[in-house]
């Protein structure tokens, strides 16, 4: 079969691949039918997060079964799933907790020897373990470039939103509206939100975010902190979701938030920094931060999205076929691209 | 000034009244600008929840603050404001958990010696206790017939479902599309429900929770569990509201109800009742009810109005003198309107 | 093997049966070291609850796993190891929520075809599905009496508390005092209750809750009411957990609770019964029921087990040999004993 | 009267005071019987809590209550109360919530013109704005020394756990044993943990910590990191306290904590530090700290400790007279003593 493989810092191809086989009892295997390019994947295209040459990448996907093993329940061959980024085996220490995201025996799907070793879904086919856990039909009448948002870049918006404490009627602040971001943003509106503050550069992305219901603020000719102070009689924002994923950014928000608000970070930290500890503590503000849940949320996700209360439709920006994925990867890394959906 | 007085079942008066005087440092004195007919004022009207002859009833206002104690410091005289329902002392067991609505001290406006004593708001003025807890500035723009249901209908809609345990992509059931059954599915929505079914028999009603977002379904022409069912897998909603305040209303809710789900009884329950135990204890349903806690959540329902999340306004269907009150009454009595404003 | 099989009401025989062999990948096998006779058995025994004649009954056990199914991940043969009482995939959308005791496949030990058609463990050896999510090793020195309460009385004793909303410092009340009641009494204190009201008609029982350190009170000689009120300076209890099952239980439980607390009825109901919806509903109280979520508290009931927090030691009242399993119904049917440890 | 006042760093005084006086209808005047010397006392003595000299510093305390205003309804001239280090309004946005701590109206005992110019409590009587709010009973038969740490120390302990997300059956660490750490060990044993690792280099803190249940960990000769894997199968603790107020410990905290656990931070952070974001992000730990909200939990406290469930008097180390406050200051800022108890 055809594959999209990571070859060096820069490159990568599509090759031909071995088809996936069935190994446990829980597996499944998946025809793909339309896969997207996230921006994760473009840590290993960079080489930040290193994987083995000729590995399969790609980990957002919507196909049809074809296969499955002898303790798979939830699907069966022939249906038409979505399946989430990772693996969980649901009867973990963390799995009993609904930590899914945490599982001790989570895989995630094309990124290495680092991540579990299990192929990516950038591919003609892809064996999917835990099915149960990971996969979930497609709702009737949901397009499939639709539909790979929501075990990904839209669960993982809902989640920094679900886990952020944000209450109906607060107000939200989202720093850097990438397609994460933007995504976090229409799932704050959709979850109560009175008014959401979002910021970034780009004006396309703020374009965006104001017609999905939020007040765009652009970080270098407005100032994100007048911004909250004014949609809150002063106090500072409820609820601060960090989509950027830099100490400055967390400054921002630390700024931004009220006293007894809650920050999430759903942005990526791998480093020490220096952060204002003190200010953070006078003010009382919760952190939280760490990979989305998306198992949690995946079916929660789905019904909003299938209400049309979620519609990452806007963020899709460009359909390409799977062989062109080396074009695909040049267009997503120049940032010219929110979500490019490859078909095989 | 001039009141509108209980007199006896089926006759309310508007009547010359002593003006309210300050009596505790926490008063204000309330200028009443637009004051709403409730249900809860047509219990008084038919007798069913007794007063004293003579009492001015209504509990629904907006207006401006004309005089202060020397304890209030949250409103100030001039400012316009609208009000809760009932007092709230800050201080006791109850309020110090934030479960306002059971405050020892609380006291509900126009309801006689049974709730308070305290002196109703369809009149000119209003004497205001607790102030700094009761009363809140009218947002700028918000008209004052949208503004007087953030202290009581919109804000006990709004409380069902908070308190009802609804999460963001649930599917939720309100039965009884009355003024408190249609703002809890605008609330339900707002808070994120991917799916509300609302249940009357009343086809303008329903018309208006088709409007809101809701699937509506017909008590005397379709089956409610069915729709419920559908819109589930067959599991049967998250979340039921119990708009009604009647056994076979909480029979069809718990028939309705997931395993697992909750029902909310924000209809009024007044005496004993043979209920389906035995089901709700199989289905490990959680059944929650009481008046509700508005002063909890008053800053959000504004906030939710003001960014138009929450809106009342086609619910107002009547507006008129303070002086034609009686006439109101009847009409309301006819069940021909949803929402009178009076206008002193 | 021998096992204990139910053959009419009142009558329960030793008996042999074919040994159970692995069925599904998530199968374990377990060698039966100590197995409980337990109130639920006793529904079974009266003909309450009906079964198949000739059906394994038992449902606590502790023993030696000796053969695992290829998806079995958390236990081995060889691991001694304690069980739940029921079963739960874990991958369906209850388990999805945590909500193990409401598994779509659940299936109870020893209940006949009505739960599961799977054969209990009052035997030599059982046969256990979902192993992964139903075992739990026993932990280093913990007698086998012990354990076996984790995944049945014990773990149904925290689960009351623990759904309750008992807050560190709340005045609880337990209604009933068997075993389940007593579990809770030490659950209740062992999670923060500042006083826990105790309340039997049985001096031996009142006695047990007493050396758990509750407040034992005679339902024939004193006011439970009273108590509650004089714990509280005349609000009512915080949380009330029934753990007798009888309207007139729930009824006390309605009247003993404060405003906005929550009664949690352990007790089992079955049938339709009048209940004070008034004045639950003036109250503002929470009602919760249902089966225990014994999978989602197993370790952490464990944990307190072992930490000594949780004992239920002083309530294994007798040791008995497989072969005398009529003996010990009969006895258990008498009420002369609180928990009968069965010894294949 | 007699009053402790500040004069310049490491020199305190015991001078004639003025007597305080209402001003506001929620004051009242307490005449101080029992007040303590506190940490927070020693950032004053030592100059880093600026205030002005001639202040009058403390703020544990328990007295009888010797005159009132109008607006005080909760206690009366004659009782016996103990108070809270700080006051809050009840009615602002953050008391509506339950955040007293943060309350916009705050003042702080003793602490200057800094936090709200209220003379502090190591005097003959005291002036107590918000009485209502502040003030509490003393329970029948709890000695004053005892009591006042209701209001501060114990509360502040209580805060931490309560707070941190601590479930019951949960592995808890606390790093450092001052008198809020061993509180904070206490209340984490008292709410549920299962095992309490306390960390601190001073044996006799160890000691006291090891009496109330915790395994005490020597941080000079003992691996928290290993301890605290050796009590969760290599996981980490459930929740880390820390009680210290240092990135070194922070640090610590975050190895020693396991993946989706919660850290909270109740040592004081005033500095921006580098911290190890990147690991925080990887284990998704939830961060949390700022000053206690004493109010909020001092019923509960309270009610625990009149139930023996928490009991400071191990704490309780020096009895002096309050005109021997400028020794009792040198004893606590040698670290000879853990409380001091003054006597006016």
């Amino acid at each position: 079969m055809r594959a999209v493989t990571f070859q060096q810092p820069g490159v990568v191809s599509v090759e031909e691949r071995p088809q996936p086989e069935l190994v446990d009892p829980g597996d499944a295997i998946v025809r793909i039918e339309a896969t997207g390019v996230c921006g994760s994947d473009l840590h290993i295209y960079h080489g930040r997060v290193k994987i083995e040459p000729g590995f399969t990448i790609g980990h957002e996907y919507v196909g049809t079964v074809v296969a499955t093993g002898d303790a798979v329940g939830t699907v069966a061959v022939g249906d038409r799933v979505l399946g989430c980024f990772h693996t969980a085996c649901g009867t973990c220490f963390h799995c009993l907790r609904g930590e899914y995201h945490r599982c001790v025996r989570s895989r995630t799907f094309g990124h290495g020897a680092t991540l579990g070793s299990l192929q990516g879904t950038q591919a003609e086919m892809a064996l999917v373990p835990h099915a149960d856990m990971v996969l979930r039909a497609v709702p009737d009448g949901m397009r499939p470039e639709v539909a790979l948002f929501a075990g990904d870049v839209m669960g993982t918006g809902f989640h920094a939103v679900d886990s952020s404490g944000l209450r109906p009627g607060d107000v939200a602040a989202v720093l850097g509206l990438g397609p994460v971001g933007l995504c976090a943003v229409q799932a704050a509106k959709a979850c109560g939100a009175a008014h959401v503050i979002a910021i970034d550069t780009v004006e396309e992305r703020l374009g965006i975010a104001a017609s999905f219901g939020a007040e765009p603020v652009h970080l270098g000719e407005q100032d994100p902190r007048a911004a909250a102070r004014a949609a809150t009689e002063g106090r500072g924002v409820d609820v601060c979701i960090d989509a950027v994923g830099d100490p400055k950014a967390l400054e921002s928000a630390i700024r931004m938030t009220r006293d007894c608000g809650s920050i999430q970070c759903i942005g990526v930290y791998a480093e020490r920094a220096e952060i204002h500890l003190g200010l953070m503590w006078l003010k009382a503000i919760t952190l939280r931060g760490g990979q989305a849940n998306v198992i949690a949320h995946v079916d929660r996700v789905l019904a909003m999205m299938s209400a049309g209360v979620l519609d990452p439709t806007p963020l899709v920006t460009h359909h390409m076929p799977l062989e062109k994925a080396a074009e695909a990867y040049a267009i997503y890394d120049r940032r010219e691209a929110l979500k490019i959906v490859l078909t095989p």
